[in-house]
């Protein structure tokens, strides 16, 4: 049911990419675990889960963000899952920011992407069951992304709030259907329809959220992101986590642009935030 | 002189690339530098030259070694270079360990690999002093490197070791005179008078060390490693090392291969190493 593709020893631990036919997407999905040092069946370890940004695949959080020490000095596992479905049968266009790569977290209604584009089941339901199946884990569960996937890591925790004990983001997308990138895969993945467009949009999840369905939320955003002010939009999540009382913490970080070295600098913050909420 | 290609922050300080034409391999070159938070030309910090393995550039160690968070915290600067001359001026061959990509650190002597193929001169002489001329750093230097760039940071601090206070390596090739990856390399650079490969060889160059010139020395290698036994051969420079009571501290990591993940176990411990010995 797993096919294992590569295991490698790291931090004390392991870090390990799988295949698998998915019942989500009906293709073929990678994703990667990281189980720290000790994780073993009389040993369970929470876990997180890591949502990319485009054009990633399972590789660069693992390979680039400097993560795997701090998460195995905590005690917790890590899984980071590709961003969309792939494949030669797998709809797509020639551009970065919609199709393959570039899934957004989504369950599609339009064809003929609603075949495959269903990444929305596939991070909510099919791969943690699929995880807690085959590896040491509790069902303790947090979840962080990127850019999209910080994005898709807030509106799964908004729609989800008894499944992660917190939620975590650097420079999401925080507000898609009022920025470029979201208009555009909203409309092809969703129709014309921006009513149900609102149901992937944190800023719109927030809003309904209430209390009883809070959950502890973090983001990090560095100033000097090229796509603070078109794409990211902070200021319209931080608006309406006021006016409800929602608890975010969001952190603007001077200087820091979009990459993965403002990951790498944050990260082990994010992790520790994610672990004092995970033991307790 | 210096062409600023890229300026990212970063764990407070700041990975920049550059870009000159080089008098010594006679084409453009490209490397990067770490400066930690707080150095300026009132708060010089010393420098480690990173020296990557074959088929990388100076992107490889900065983006994936998760080394910059203790570099910053230790007030160390890192200059990683490329590893050889690089455009279509300069020859090459279509493989992974020969040409572009793979310059072994060595004055190449065998045409047409002569008038490019100078990367000893290049890590030696012109880098640390346009370095020294441009940023804000002393004149104290060490050295490290994975695998090719393991035995470049070796040959090098053992033909210099009063400009370095310390080197250490990862995987390196000790003995490229008996191995297949340096037979095919000094070959090509070096002609068939495998005297002067010597010149080029840790263990040859350790054999003839004199005490005065012993400088501390660590190397790190992964017993899961697939080159360990062909290309590698640790055992050889442990024996010289044995012989003449040099100081070297050779771990063998059990479980760890060849890959960056490795190198992101231990590089802490590295840098801790080179601290204690660049602040003396």
């Amino acid at each position: 049911m797993l096919d294992n593709l590569s295991a490698t020893k790291v931090n004390g631990g392991w870090h390990k990419q799988y295949s698998h036919i998915s019942t989500s997407t009906h293709c073929q999905m990678r994703f990667a675990i990281f189980l720290p040092p000790g994780a073993s069946q009389t040993n369970k370890v929470p876990v997180l889960y890591w949502l990319s940004g485009l054009t990633c695949t399972d590789e660069n959080f693992m390979q680039k963000a400097g993560a795997l020490k701090k998460a195995a000095e905590l005690g917790i596992a890590i899984v980071a899952p590709d961003t969309s479905p792939r494949g030669d049968n797998v709809p797509d266009q020639d551009s970065y920011d919609f199709g393959q790569g570039a899934g957004f977290y989504l369950n599609a209604t339009q064809a003929p992407y609603n075949t495959h584009y269903n990444m929305y089941d596939y991070i909510v339901h099919e791969l943690p069951a699929l995880v807690e199946q085959h590896f040491p884990v509790t069902t303790k569960k947090a979840i962080s992304g990127h850019s999209m996937g910080g994005h898709g890591a807030m509106v799964i925790a908004l729609r989800n709030p008894k499944s992660y004990t917190s939620v975590s983001a650097f420079s999401p997308i925080t507000n898609p259907i009022n920025c470029p990138w979201g208009h555009k895969a909203f409309s092809l993945y969703l129709g014309d329809d921006q009513m149900k467009w609102a149901n992937y949009d944190s800023c719109e999840l927030m809003k309904n959220t209430s209390s009883d369905d809070f959950l502890p939320m973090r983001v990090d955003q560095g100033d000097a992101d090229s796509f603070l002010i078109d794409q990211l939009k902070p200021e319209n999540l931080t608006a309406v986590a006021k006016q409800i009382n929602f608890p975010l913490t969001l952190h603007m970080q001077a200087g820091y642009d979009h990459s993965y070295y403002f990951i790498s600098s944050f990260i082990d913050e994010h992790l520790s935030f994610h672990h004092s909420h995970l033991r307790s």
